[in-house]
């Protein structure tokens, strides 16, 4: 339920065109439809401002599809939908308007929205491998209204390469920094940038990396200031803090 | 350097009361003023928009007292000292204008600036033993002119404590969620708010807390959206991030 | 072997219908039944309380049968199998009356029994994919004879949806709370129930989830009481003690 | 507010000696007793069936006596005191009648209440050293209406030690079995027992102990039916879910 | 080199039926046998008291029977094969005469030697999938002339079944204990023996049993006296150990 | 009770000298003597053929006299008391005849044995902080009744110390190798000698040493045969087990 | 752009055949090449004395094809291809004048360079298995024109199987060391070498080598001096920075 | 032994000023002087190219001054002791001629030797926190004959401050690269250097710094090339390591 949905409840309340009791029935129907596997939370958009998006990673393309189904049938547009499956895709794209990216494995669902964040949103990478999770974040950003600028294999041992852009990172209203292996571009950004920066561990790398864990200690310990952390290849996380951090 | 002054200094050459080159050598000698024990990086206000923070811990009383008093000759004011010893206080107390806080180990050495920021910024906690990380970040969004809102021991185990907030989580532009133990706190709120999260672990706890490694793990995997993570017990980065939202 | 088969074999002998003799050999021949592969344990019904129970994991499916087999032979009913591979379901399928729920991976050959226990049995989930551990645990605790309560995907990041169920919460007898990711579903719960709490940690996430370990460690640091965990995924264990306190 | 005050108040409602709106602010007035350092949560027995109990760590004696007058005030009796210090026993037994357990640290202010649980609670060690975590459940447990069996220095490594008390073992309805080093008492244990089995790992051991995370892995797995595992050295814990499973 | 044939060259030389150079020479050439992928190292027995065993794991099928047709020609018999998989053994079938066991992985090329052990060494296993394990440490002290007793699925959670044998273990001159998950076997089995125990962790298990890591931290934390540990399903290097100890 | 003295008992039973009622009412009152701090366990020589050895750590001076004593009175002799304070050993040195060792923290009370075992045993180190363990492990096999021969400071990153003893390491009759940092000391031997060889991890070094589990790793996963590994510091069980070894 | 071909433009520049700004231009134009995917840091050479090297893992055969075109077609050769699999090589062989070696998984494209190294470089492994990392720093080194001994096989845990190449050792100017499991290679070789000692981890062992954790903690606490290392399985790594000493 | 000192006694072996046998006695005389507590070994710079070190950590006052002149006596000088308390220097400053630096808590006794490497080595830090673990590099550096460039507090989070020392950085030999918390440092030098980079991770920091386990994996995991790690606060051998290259 999207807020102005309720706003709109609300004033025909006002004007006398619904009851209370018949405004609070259509509120209270609403919010959760029990669909047998999963509680579709209609009321997410009133609380957080923004669509539900689904988690694909562990559902069936039969459920994605009826999740989408269902949110689609309250209005909600454009649904995205992370971590999906080839397979999914293939399933889901016979039955609704999807735009699947096999990279970032991100699928949407209806159009995208204009453009209405306040800034621009920098999304960096320290090498090539870290960009599925970057385009994760990126897409998600711009499925929620934001203006993305791509900045992508920037990795700290090529020092130049980085601030070679030092505009875009000095302009961006927000910086989603996506890094593996060491972990230090979110570091380094975050020494140049004026804004706030969020640091994205992958999982990319061998041997000591620990699947992102290094990544991750080196990022929480970071000495630059405005700088936080989200879960390892947690690229939807980090492009929906920005973007709510871009419409403040 | 502050921004301001900066921008005077342009204004000058602008005007021709400075000529370029004596406006460059102005810039340059500002920035770092070398101490021989740490360099005081005065172009940082410029390049981040908050005066310099002094990390108290592993500097000697006299180090703290020089290095503030150096940033007070250029300006800045005022002066945040973290994690200072009760010793480091009572010394540089009787140099400089302190206003010392023993909880939170945090020292402030000149006038709180006015409170620019365009919101409220909400410091809760989990439990009593949280407060001391949460007032250095309570502290720090003050210093940096943030109106800041308390609520303390409103952990999850005791929900309605919480819920009886609501008002308080729902109109906050900013959240700083601190939390030892289970670290479950972000979550819950960050379910409830409608503006970004921040959550800081404390190692509060005994036995498998690990010195807060379970609240962070907590906080990491949260599915709570516009959520993101800083340090085990970093007060200080949750609060001055906190402020960089608060004021963009 | 059954408490009750015990007890009729002493009365026997009380009835001189038994030398003590025949008795001892009687009850001596029963407890381990040797198979080669598996020492097959009739005496511990007697000493637990229920039937024995196959843990599938790793068996082949022939072994599977074989020892459900001789379990029915003594007089055990239902037996339970968990983590029972399709291809064992399929192989056992033809030999025995199998019902098996390919979520939970629980196969259970024999009547289900009346619902002895004192009250109800809650079963509660953070998110749709914790499902098939919070089944394994709900099918163990019917298969013990207990009325069980589903509620599932009620994560503590939409805790409207918790809330709304504070009834059922309220009135069980034991709650087994089942969640991966932060794990702060039993925190929560704890802080409502006033009966004891179980908490199953699951290996759903990705990341920093560590395969459970951040859900283990968030709720053996919970701060509610009357709370205690269970190994990672052990759904079985879980539903087995819930049982054990509902039949006290 | 104990549950018995909440009925008479109601009964006083019902029979017309409080108006509903008194009584409704009688209720309200209870629950939260803010006192600036600590929110005393009056409601929680209501809740949870037991008086408050305050976690002494981290807590000045100051503090700990003022939050015991506020529960005394209300009525609760007794109050469970938990890692208290030797110098907050000083200083509270100054101001209430408190009955202190150096070896535990356990503290209780007023009488112990009658024994009103239904059977025996078993509190079993595997050495000497685990002792004190054993004696904060079994005061717990005491304190909370109970009658405690003590059971200690009866580890796996001498097998006949402990099947010397099986019949107090088989006789128990909850048991508590405190271990730190290798962990396994509770795993022999769970498979004597006919009751539920709480695992406390202590953090008793050196080299790869780890602070009682070996102790704490060994009782998570296992393989015994009907065991639970609370965090390590959390003997009050453990006796509360103990004194919980023995009231049902 | 077996310490019989250098005896014999040494007696040659003696005897005057060699010249020292001559035996120098004979005694160099054989140690070390480079075959471009190993150096088999034929000197072993000589300085360990056994013939060379090869390692399978991550050999090829055409390695391993190079380096054992090298092994018997140098008078080398049996020659132990661990970690070989099916395919290798197939292929191996067809070159040599090989005894394969497909539980543990263990080939065996040649005849078994006599039975020159002092005493006999028990070999016993927690539950029924430590069996592969077991079963490598028992064929490894087969093929090294000992007398083994096999012991399985006596686990501790259920305690009579190990007491029943208690004969066996105490008329043992070297145990190996082999579990998994809680890892409390050797501890019980040290506790009743008189003899040293050797401790094998298997990684069976799932959820905390960390691949082993439960079980093997349980067992360097044992408080029986008399018992060491090896590597998680190192069930090679306790059988060698174990004849290591029955032959001195 | 010596295995000596429940052979007279039995041997007065055989002659008549005592009733088998008697005797078995003797045995019986012998095992266990509750001191209500500790159960002393009398009959452990007779189970695992050494005296009771009293572990310091932890226990205060009083209770290790008195378990001592009581040890004492039985006819045990020499008592071995490990972990003992320089504290605990000013105490008991007024009370009993006690040779205290300040590197090893180890007390003797009472004669050393002939020496029985059948060989000799080597205690060898990587390097002289190490020598703290060894002398627990020396200490130890030395009061059990072994020859020991100590070889300190023989670290591998100096080759040619350890090599230039060959002759000590190939005529031992097993080997206790003590090593901190990484641990390479028994590997290095397993490799020369031809007897089981204990490796002991210290917790000896700094940064990634992790109080010496990096030792124990790198002792676990040794390439050498006839090789385990016993707890971190643990001295005394490396002691008792060769002491164990040394006289099969 | 090769060091050379800069000072050739600077020369030009000097002669008066290039303008100043031409040679900006042309420089400029150089360094980075982005292909959409990754940008191609062509002045790599210039900064690090080397050409670029391409990490194959994870990219596809079309990526590591194109990049490696465009690093040819500026003159670099011969271009490395680390992680390369059979699969990328199969298709680069058809386009490229591939070497590929399947062990190490290392493709070189282009003519090997004259050896320019100023000493030998030993290569050394513990095991067989160790060999493909072994090899990967080989190549790496012979590919940027250095002469390599290697000398695999040669464990500690038969000593003098490394102690017959003591000459090797001793005369190299720089060694790698690899090794799994223990990981003890590198410490005895650097108590013989008198040059710096690369210690390189590998991933080889089972059980609590924990995919070379073992081996790397045990080469980060050597004792051995002048010895320092590099990631899990990094040959590349080691080899490039044995180059690079050789080179100095 | 000096390298000096044996090139004399061979020349006086060819001069017939020396016989060969009193030559080996003399030589074999010198290695090991065995003072009890430790072996000192003085062939060690024969070895290795550098005086015998001692590592003060551990050992008392009175060894350490034995040590020292036990060295001495044989011709090494400087001598250099590490990890070296104020108390052993107020101490050993009674009886040799020592150089103590509190801050690295380095002694040197003895006159520094002259600067006989081969060019500078460039010793940086992060942080000021770093300096410590800093000095005792530059000062083992010194102490083995080399110049030394200090280039502190120029972490990556202020990027321009280490860039404008890229001089410094470029021109070195050997760089040692000390950082704490993230760790990042040695990654962004070893991008702009051409020459090795040893990577010093130190145990400053806080919370999720893990005593320097996170910048340790950071170094690990470091793209550049030319890197290699020590361990956590190792100084000395980061020092040594570069003296040797510096050297060769």
């Amino acid at each position: 339920m999207k807020k102005q949905t309720l706003l709109e409840i609300l004033q025909a309340v006002q004007a006398n065109e619904l009851s209370p009791e018949q405004a609070l029935l259509k509120i209270k129907m609403e919010p959760v439809d029990d669909m047998g596997f999963a509680r579709v939370d209609r009321h997410r958009e009133l609380r957080q401002g923004a669509a539900e998006v689904i988690y694909g990673e562990g559902k069936t393309p039969e459920h994605i599809v009826a999740i989408a189904k269902s949110l689609l049938s309250s209005g909600e547009s454009p649904v995205l939908i992370t971590r999906m499956s080839k397979e999914a895709a293939d399933y889901a794209g016979k039955e609704l308007e999807l735009n699947y990216d096999p990279v970032s494995r991100v699928g949407i669902v209806g159009e995208m929205p204009e453009k209405d964040g306040k800034g621009t949103i920098l999304v960096a990478t320290g090498g090539t491998t870290d960009i599925p999770v970057a385009e994760e974040a990126a897409l998600t950003a711009e499925a929620l209204g934001n203006q993305v600028t791509r900045l992508y294999d920037v990795g700290v041992s090529g020092i130049h390469r980085l601030l070679s852009h030092a505009e875009e990172i000095m302009s961006a209203r927000c910086i989603v920094a996506v890094a593996g292996m060491e972990g230090a571009l979110p570091s380094v950004i975050g020494g140049l940038a004026d804004c706030p920066v969020i640091a994205v561990p992958t999982s990319v790398g061998y041997g000591a990396a620990f699947g992102g864990v290094a990544a991750l200690l080196s990022m929480l310990n970071s000495c630059a200031s405005g700088l936080s952390v989200v879960n390892i290849d947690n690229g939807f996380g980090a492009g929906y803090l920005a973007s709510m951090i871009n419409h403040i």
